[in-house]
């Protein structure tokens, strides 16, 4: 046989917008994840884990950005040896898969299904800084109810989540609009349907570029930020006032985007269930003769009233019609959880921090396998971007301790070292033996730093004989190297010498000792 | 804009070889990951989570069907408008991304770097029953110890996780082989190189075909159960016999079989650190003057006596020959954790359940990034292959209890009915509001059914002018319909009735009553 071809080395660095988490960061989502998990659960929710590969076709072209409705996806086609196989793909996110599912296994599921999923997707766009092209998901959805307690539902238990994740009252809002209202606005703006979904993109630009830059999107365009030309979606004057006055209906009213701020007044406190009720009347006379826009009003109102007799007032849920959402599907209520409070971007300006939830209603997404209109809801919660926030806030996990580390001073006593672990463990204690070249004592105690140690334990050939070991208590040990004078280095020994047997209990007491730190 | 032509519904499956989860599977998986990494983080490794996709360099070729290098993985190319893109793919264990990862990291990372990784894998491979293409797989490994204890420790976690999760001491068994042993027979029995492969393919395949199938398949070939005839490695009479004593070295001893069914008779007991050891002895004299094979002897005396002293003796863990692993990456001890007891196969037939873990030691995985030898070692624990195997013995998770379901006797009353599961959730007990068309009441019991629900609440309009609630305890109901007399029946009631204030105390005394059953 040949001799193979001397390869270059492959390059040991991931796929572009790809990355690697590491122990407390694993740590840290995971018990965000068990934290969603447990809030779903009790609301009734069963757990559902599809593949990461469907279909090309089952997923459907639902993805945010319609500008390239074929793009966006990981996909391949299946070798079935005649260029004829099936194209499968990456999930993009975890409602197509659902949509799948619930008509594969109709006939078998409780019907409405409440069911929860987590896990991560994958977008083929281009990566950038903070923007990766796989990461969690983490939704809630209700597929066969029509009712608006379903949607209502989803959104007092997105305001529940948040708060069981550390996101306390106040510095969250989920603002909640419908898209029939959208709708009922575009009928009386006489919007033709060729425009529509050009029109809902400018609107969902809101939040960027403020009235004036909408009223240029609608119109005949703007020049942006780089200079270059955006093309306008070609209104004329009068369209554009209407989806303009639908989009400031809650920032006309005096008061009302503090709410959203949670920088709440007395004043308002008084009576918050009249917020989300003028709002609601504001945009009814908005949508005027449209009987979808009506009907879009009284969806929002039946959400408000509900979730208002729950106690979920406008100081946790509010009606805001700028909310528009991204993906093509929705069909009725749409929502989404915001962040309020500031953090520093970064070029160290001030921002909120805007959007980690999102969902709504999609009416249609099962029809497109059964040809039944099967009623749906749901809510799909960025646990990265969340991750992101409490870790902003300071308010991420706390940090674990690394293991005890039993030194090797005496590499053919392995054995006694591993006897030595075996015990700590047994007794609950996180232990290692070091497992590198024992020669360089000093590398052992660099490794122990280097895994946040809080202990070490040393027996060389002399203790052995004595029947004792060493117990060096790191976490002292590194105060006291920082900040002791000499006097308190010598009156706080940080290094014991207890009889083997007292191995565990010794370790143990150093350790709760930290804990009460 | 031309309308879009009328697209055929897509079907409502997952790709060929790919499932869902539902539930209670969903749970009981991630309830025994977590089991698992507890004991790992317990003996001090530390959590990675790498990306699903790596580039194919990065992969590289270490597939176990080594007949196929280029197929088995899922891949694609990157679109970078030039054709030039990198090739990508999903990983296909855990073990590849671990090497990229050190490499990438190596500075950074504590060394020896113990880490665990826990997610699915995939592999673009023929589905067959019961055989996905994607899986989960629960791994740890020790990099940058060149030490026999890290082997060892390996070892004796994987024995504690098998029993942490499930498996009790006597259920299983983990064998411990070392390539170098075998390279030592190969060179032994003068075995060139173009034929080492084959004939450790042909060696891994004992546990199937038995000692007359490998003598054939070493030498001539032999007519399959099919009928196809499969060629031979074309071995010598007396290669054939070198191959063969060091396969049966296990065999040949009386007794030594039945230790890793542990049924073990007293006698063995009397000295279990014997057992290894005769094994030792034997293989030592099997590799003859080969210092690779004497090397591979070493380390495997070194890994069963370190084991010896912590007390996992041979009723756990034995030293077998027969033990190949099909990976070509491993260079020295490979390990296997196989189920001893018997389950009932598709056509009823009793056999052994075989594998659920294995792994070794692979020195030489990261240096095809730096060029540096690293040594390293680890496991890997096929998880959905362990949870059958405890589902086949009846040790499954617990199933748990479905939602408290409270009906919906007056659509107008909603808010009502959402506030009575929201004080049953605030007491800690999972409940949900019927969302689906109340019309039927039958439907709503129906439903509850379904989801398993223990208890179902019922508030009329008679019942809220009353200030009353019926709570029916369906778990009893349920018990009553299937075996009661009619005395019985009328005896034990499975509905009451209780003022509304007395909601959540009577629905908890019934939960109490059932968790007590």
């Amino acid at each position: 046989m040949a001799k193979v071809k001397k390869q270059p080395r492959p390059k040991a660095l991931p796929p572009k917008g790809f990355r690697d988490y590491f122990g407390e960061d694993v740590r840290a989502r995971k018990s965000m994840l068990d934290a969603i998990a447990a809030v779903y659960h009790q609301y009734g929710f069963e757990a559902l884990e599809s593949a990461a590969v469907e279909t090309v076709e089952a997923l459907g072209k639902f993805l945010p950005d319609v500008d390239r409705p074929n793009e966006g996806v990981f996909a391949w086609q299946e070798d079935d040896g005649k260029e004829n196989g099936d194209w499968l793909a990456l999930r993009y996110d975890l409602t197509a898969p659902l949509a799948r599912v619930f008509a594969q296994h109709r006939n078998d599921l409780p019907t409405p299904y409440r069911r929860f999923a987590m896990g991560p997707v994958w977008r083929n766009e281009k990566p950038g800084p903070g923007r990766f092209r796989q990461f969690y998901q983490c939704d809630a959805d209700t597929v066969g109810s029509a009712s608006m307690a379903a949607d209502a539902e989803i959104c007092a238990m997105l305001a529940d989540t948040l708060e069981t994740v550390g996101i306390p009252r106040g510095d969250y809002v989920i603002r909640v609009n419908n898209r029939k209202v959208l709708n009922g606005v575009l009928e009386v703006a006489k919007i033709s349907d060729d425009q529509r979904d050009a029109v809902l993109r400018t609107i969902d630009k809101f939040d960027k570029v403020g009235e004036s830059g909408i009223i240029e999107l609608l119109g005949k365009g703007r020049l942006d930020a780089s200079g270059a030309y955006i093309d306008g979606v070609g209104l004329n004057s009068s369209q554009i006032q209407n989806c303009v006055s639908f989009l400031t209906v809650k920032k006309s009213m005096a008061g009302l985007a503090s709410y959203a701020s949670a920088k709440t007044t007395a004043d308002h406190l008084a009576s918050p269930e009249l917020v989300n009720g003028i709002v609601v009347d504001e945009l009814r006379k908005l949508v005027g003769g449209s009987p979808i826009g009506q009907q879009g009003v009284d969806e929002l109102e039946s959400i408000a009233s509900l979730l208002q007799a729950q106690g979920y007032g406008p100081d946790r849920i509010i009606i805001d019609p700028s909310v528009v959402r991204g993906l093509g599907y929705y069909t009725g209520p749409v929502y989404e959880a915001e962040l309020t409070f500031e953090i520093l971007d970064e070029k160290g300006r001030k921002r909120q921090f805007g959007s980690v939830a999102g969902g709504g209603r999609y009416d249609d997404l099962v029809k497109r396998f059964t040809g039944q209109e099967v009623p749906a809801t749901g809510v799909s919660i960025g646990v990265d971007r969340l991750l992101a926030a409490l870790e902003a806030k300071g308010r991420g996990a706390a940090k674990t301790a690394g293991p005890v580390v039993v030194t090797v001073m005496d590499r053919d006593r392995m054995a006694d070292y591993q006897i030595m672990v075996a015990e700590l463990r047994k007794a609950g204690i996180r232990a290692e033996v070091y497992l590198g070249n024992p020669k360089n004592f000093g590398n052992q105690l660099k490794y122990a730093d280097k895994r946040a140690s809080p202990v070490a334990v040393i027996e060389g050939g002399n203790e052995h004989e004595s029947g004792v070991v060493q117990i060096k208590d790191l976490i002292l040990g590194a105060k006291i190297a920082e900040n002791a004078t000499l006097e308190e280095w010598k009156s706080l020994p940080s290094q014991y010498e207890v009889p083997r047997s007292d191995l565990v209990a010794k370790v143990r007491e150093i350790l709760a000792l930290h804990e009460a730190d």
